[in-house]
């Protein structure tokens, strides 16, 4: 790791010179390298080569990236093409709600300020959505925390075994994270907790970014292959599921990276419990069918087929070179097999009756 | 890929100097390397190591150590010496119930033979498990093929697309394999069929060896992540899943490469049949409860840590310095989740009766 200044957030604006700058999360664990962003370009690139990751953080530098268009264009009369560059922003990655949801939102405010108003107004815009993201995350945190809490009466005393999938920490949430948000406040107040961490094929952003946030905090944690999780489920070693999501219908059908769904299925085979972490820009109030109807992006097959993070050299090819490879990057797991959702306003069922009723 | 001549067999004796060859899987797809089998040592390094896998492969390996043993003993009154070898063999990996199985009755036969003849009894009776694998794979895929057929009759001259999950082909098998078996002979008949590989982290035995016997063998095929297999039953682009298995239960309960069972959960979730391809020799008929009682090995996390195939530099590691990693090599799929098992001898429900009714 290089002896970089750590930053509190992924995604930040500096104080000294105004330039928005992120964790190039590629990098991660073994270097801390910080990037600028300084056009639109730049922001799509960040999100498509997975700079920057995570449903939440992904809006946020998309919200960065409509202040970055309307600052480079100067003062103009003209919204149209602000508008093509939010569309070409959304259009990076097609899977996160949150994306589309914060660049129509910054870009909406802005619309609605004068002309050598419209860039702060969405500088402004993005670092409010950022913020809100924030408080969202501790929010989750202590409303997960009671769910800790709970197996924790049971274990008098051994560590609640937590399996997660992915990364839903703070690199990908702004602060704190989802899915990490109830194990962080537990590690907090000193409940004991050990985090399975799947490793995340093929981008690795289990062994690479939970288990560096993990131990950064000194949480205990161990990394496993994504097909180890069922096994440990069989043998009593797993307590409680908690995953993140990149977009969830208001029907409760969960999009989060390849591989949840067959987590999903092994927690409901040996009665544990699943929850997903979420705040309320994830949802999808649009959406009924998960798993007719969200987009699944399919990346490229030489994240795969390649070592991610070396070279494209022959020695870093992990199958024969005319195999074909496939890479899907998300699945949907239906609402029947989710425990219920830990939200900024509390839990709830995996239904679209419990999820009005919370976000009424 | 080295232009070495192509085995036709991952082992065998060499006819013109007697000695025991080996392809030393470790380095496929890239490289096709040769070695050789000397003694016992050489024997338990070559199936601990993983030079030779599989469980009817590791079977034959341990029989020709138990030759091995006898050969470079020379004619001995004393069996102990012989015994403890054994033991020593058997010890090298303890999924797999062939191993035991093979090592035991190859010494049986030897010792039932004068000192002068134990080492080539020993030796004959390493063949003849060999042959004998070698025969029971062609009619696994005899029976296989039938389940192929009756799936492409209704698909209209569109691929069988079937997912497997780690290898269990000729390579672990001594020829076509178990799980491939019926994949062989439904390509050889011309029934179109296309391949969904599991990588299958930690080791890529998928991406490695079953995408290489594929290609070689000019079947379509596609590699994936061990996290897109649900995706793809969900969208009805799996129609058949079929595995090998290291170990089986009278009662059907199915030891095979960690990841097997969260497979067969999805499979059920969708109704997709999952099938299991086994020779009798993986029968277990000690064991009534697979998932309590099958010992499950668990190896050296580095195998997760850094990645395989690459020497182990800073540059290799997949995770922080400091995480622990896991490294469970096996699962165990209830009977409840087996559609059906292809042996040689037909096929039949995962049910005890229906298994002891074919093998009674």
């Amino acid at each position: 790791m290089n002896q970089q200044h750590m930053p509190e957030r992924p995604i930040w604006r500096d104080a000294e010179d105004g330039k928005i700058r992120i964790i190039d999360q590629r990098f991660l664990p073994h270097d801390l390298v910080i990037s600028e962003l300084n056009s639109v370009d730049d922001v799509i690139s960040a999100i498509y080569e997975m700079m920057v990751r995570g449903a939440p953080l992904i809006g946020v530098t998309g919200a960065y990236g409509v202040y970055l268009a309307l600052a480079n264009e100067g003062q103009q009369t003209d919204l149209q093409p602000a508008f093509r560059e939010a569309d070409r922003i959304k259009a990076a990655r097609p899977t996160a709600v949150n994306l589309a949801w914060a660049v129509d939102r910054t870009l909406e405010k802005a619309a609605a300020a004068s002309p050598d108003r419209r860039a702060e107004t969405a500088r402004q815009e993005a670092a409010a959505i950022a913020e809100k993201e924030a408080e969202n995350s501790y929010r989750i945190g202590r409303h997960g925390l009671s769910l800790i809490n709970e197996i924790a009466g049971k274990k008098s005393g051994s560590p609640v075994n937590i399996l997660t999938h992915c990364n839903a920490g703070w690199l990908a949430c702004i602060q704190v994270g989802t899915a990490t948000a109830p194990v962080y406040a537990a590690h907090e107040e000193g409940v004991p907790v050990h985090v399975w961490v799947d490793e995340t094929r093929p981008l690795n952003q289990g062994a690479r970014l939970t288990a560096w946030e993990l131990g950064a905090a000194g949480v205990p944690h161990t990394v496993i292959t994504d097909n180890a999780g069922g096994h440990l489920m069989q043998k009593g070693m797993v307590d409680l599921v908690i995953v993140g999501t990149d977009r969830t219908t208001y029907t409760g059908d969960v999009a989060n990276k390849i591989g949840t769904y067959l987590k999903a299925l092994a927690a409901r085979d040996n009665n544990i419990p699943f929850y997903v972490a979420l705040p309320s820009s994830t949802f999808d109030w649009q959406i009924r069918d998960g798993v007719a109807q969200i987009p699944i992006e399919e990346r490229d097959p030489d994240e795969l087929r390649y070592m991610p993070g070396f070279e494209k050299i022959d020695e870093n090819l992990l199958m024969p070179k005319t195999s074909l490879a496939a890479n899907y990057a998300f699945d949907v797991t239906p609402a029947r097999l989710v425990t219920g959702f830990i939200t900024e306003r509390g839990v709830c069922r995996a239904e679209e009756r419990a999820i009005r009723e919370l976000f009424s």
